[in-house]
């Protein structure tokens, strides 16, 4: 009677938690300083003072029983309201609590807005390359994702592929920029470029085309240049976000969705949540956190230190002859391999305990990820073991 | 292209809320010192010290990245450990890490229980009276929920029924004891008799059937008795604990779930919750949670006060002649209405502004529940009111 479906996805082991685990062990037997894991997406930069210092403080300060009494299905009205205003006056949006519903971070939100919008027999279009999460997500909604190939000459969108794959099933949209892996940050032109197509398409089809913006990397952004807001482009988009990158708090599981008020279903959409949450019995993220966060919005981990980082890495990786597209934010690179199989190439990296995830997960095979949030100085290890690498196996550099 | 689904769920709103909201105004009118509320579950006994020590400790002195780093999927090792040890102290079971899921709560731990054993076409049994919300838990698994009639001269299991509605499609029965909202506390013989009937009917169907031991209420036991631990009685036994009840969180989402040892398939049912998890974009309970309550496992607070409460109330109700089991545990107590129709009963109550939950949701119609986790003085002030509506509605006491 154990139900089929959770037991076949277990089969399907992450690459990237099959490697993580490699260069766990590698880790044991050489000391962890003398492995180069660029494999894992975790921040390595510590959580602002700040936080610490608000999630003290109502510790200290505030009634227990009001602290960690149940939050209203919704979330916190308090919290709902901060987070709205914060967003009003950073990126000029008309947001009220009703649009705002505290999620346990953007892995949490996109389940939400997926369920809310699509279901057997949908499509969910993404552009590659993606974040491979996002199958499980789409999967148990019982609509089919489908993956957008790439466009590699930037990592902004491939058009021709996507008016090419849009469909009256097409039920939404889903983009990450900042992007995870390719480090690419989507431009203005781009969004309204990818706005244009689904309002004429809604019109065509006669019905909504929802667009789910995956945004955990809103903020890092490097060259002092800042992500358009996505939301401002198309009313039926469903902001998906996350403090675990801004803040340096994954673990604690804290986001939330925001739905355009532009949106004709938005509030209806943000009470539908409320009754998915119900559903799975998850309810709402910790009033802790709910409450902590919303005394810091504005606030960020030091990310100087991902761009200092990217440029590291860049600047050798092209000096080393890789075909690569500068990162404008996140701390991920996306590299084309030096050999046709990235899997291949990557496994070769291994020997040199460097630990590199191929993208054909992501669906961009060729290419493969490197994730930067780690110490400068082990980057700054790392670049003459690249050089290495890529000398003795491929002749480059 | 919004899903029918949840769109349908929003329909069917909550009676207890509905209830609260309705208190929640008069309150606002005549004070809310003035208003009876007996109709949320919510811990009026703040958690206890060692609770926030334990948060603070960790926020001071853990190394940030640590301790807001992200959890693996099936949880904090140390975590998993501390929480097998200690339910094999107390309950003589010898739980490894690895049949110990750390769950946003009970509510999660039971939807993930019933989405890794049972799908469409199953049937998942429950007794009455049953929390409402094991409706929405069932229904999006695709099973259907079949609820057993009330045992009303005890409110132990009513077998003759059970026995009749078990069934070749019977996947899993869930029971809550100590119960919300009858307040009764299965004792081992009613257990042990359940058990036996599911070993049978096992042999004769075939296949598993699995007991869903919602638990959040465990130690809120009165006049120094215990509850019997359900999965000593039954290997196939999934425990949902939450330390909401406990520890007076029901804000911070936190507990577990632990899968029998002796049960053939523990470790890949806790397996298949991390993919359960994975889907639903959930993940775990935050990291911070999850360090928290391992310090604090064998703590509570102070039930002490509920307890007094359901002897003022229990003596009062039946000085007046309701019929009424005595409670010997949770904090609620569950008496027969003074006419049939308990919604009318309710309704007139609020005359009084006594606040009180009609049963019809709870699968008990005819009767009544009241949420005695308030203030002892003003049960105290409750008691007069109650005398006075009875008298004057219904010429009793």
């Amino acid at each position: 009677m154990i139900v089929q479906q959770y037991r076949d996805m277990l089969g399907a082991k992450s690459v990237i938690r099959t490697l993580s685990e490699a260069a766990a062990v590698r880790a044991a037997q050489i000391g962890s300083q003398n492995v180069f894991d660029y494999s894992l997406g975790n921040p390595s930069v510590p959580a602002p003072a700040c936080v610490k210092e608000a999630m003290i403080s109502l510790l200290q300060e505030e009634d227990p029983m009001a602290l960690h009494g149940y939050s209203p299905t919704l979330g916190i009205p308090s919290v709902k309201e901060a987070i709205a205003k914060s967003l009003n006056e950073r990126f000029g949006m008309n947001y009220g609590p009703e649009h705002i519903f505290p999620v346990s971070a953007a892995a949490a939100a996109i389940a939400h807005a997926l369920r809310a919008v699509s279901k057997e027999g949908d499509e969910v279009l993404t552009f590659a390359p993606f974040f491979p999460e996002y199958h499980p997500y789409v999967d148990l909604t019982g609509a089919v994702l489908k993956v957008v190939p790439a466009d590699t000459a930037r990592f902004q969108i491939n058009f021709p592929a996507f008016e090419e794959m849009i469909s009256e099933r097409t039920a939404a949209v889903l983009i990450n920029t900042p992007n995870n892996p390719s480090g690419a940050v989507y431009s203005a032109q781009t969004l309204e470029k990818l706005a244009g197509i689904l309002l004429e398409k809604q019109k065509e089809y006669g019905h909504d085309i929802f667009l789910i913006s995956d945004e955990p990397y809103r903020e890092i952004v490097f060259d002092g240049k800042e992500q358009p807001y996505v939301s401002r482009f198309y009313a039926n988009t469903i902001s998906c976000y996350s403090f675990s990158k801004a803040l340096s708090l994954p673990g604690e599981r804290i986001g939330y969705l925001a739905v355009n008020p532009a949106c004709p279903d938005a509030a209806l959409i943000v009470n539908m949540c409320g009754q998915i949450s119900r559903g799975i019995g998850h309810n709402c993220p910790t009033s802790l956190m709910q409450l902590a966060v919303a005394k810091v919005l504005d606030q960020t981990a030091d990310f100087s230190i991902y761009e200092k980082n990217r440029n590291l890495l860049y600047d050798c990786l092209t000096d080393i002859g890789f075909e690569v597209v500068k990162p404008e934010g996140t701390f991920y690179i996306f590299p084309k391999a030096l050999e046709e199989d990235a899997v291949a190439f990557c496994q070769k990296a291994l020997a040199y305990d460097l630990v590199l995830v191929p993208a054909d997960t992501f669906g961009c095979p060729g290419y493969f990820r490197m994730a930067y949030c780690v110490d400068t100085e082990k980057v700054e290890r790392s670049l003459p073991v690249l050089r290495r690498f890529a000398k003795e196996v491929y002749g480059r550099g």
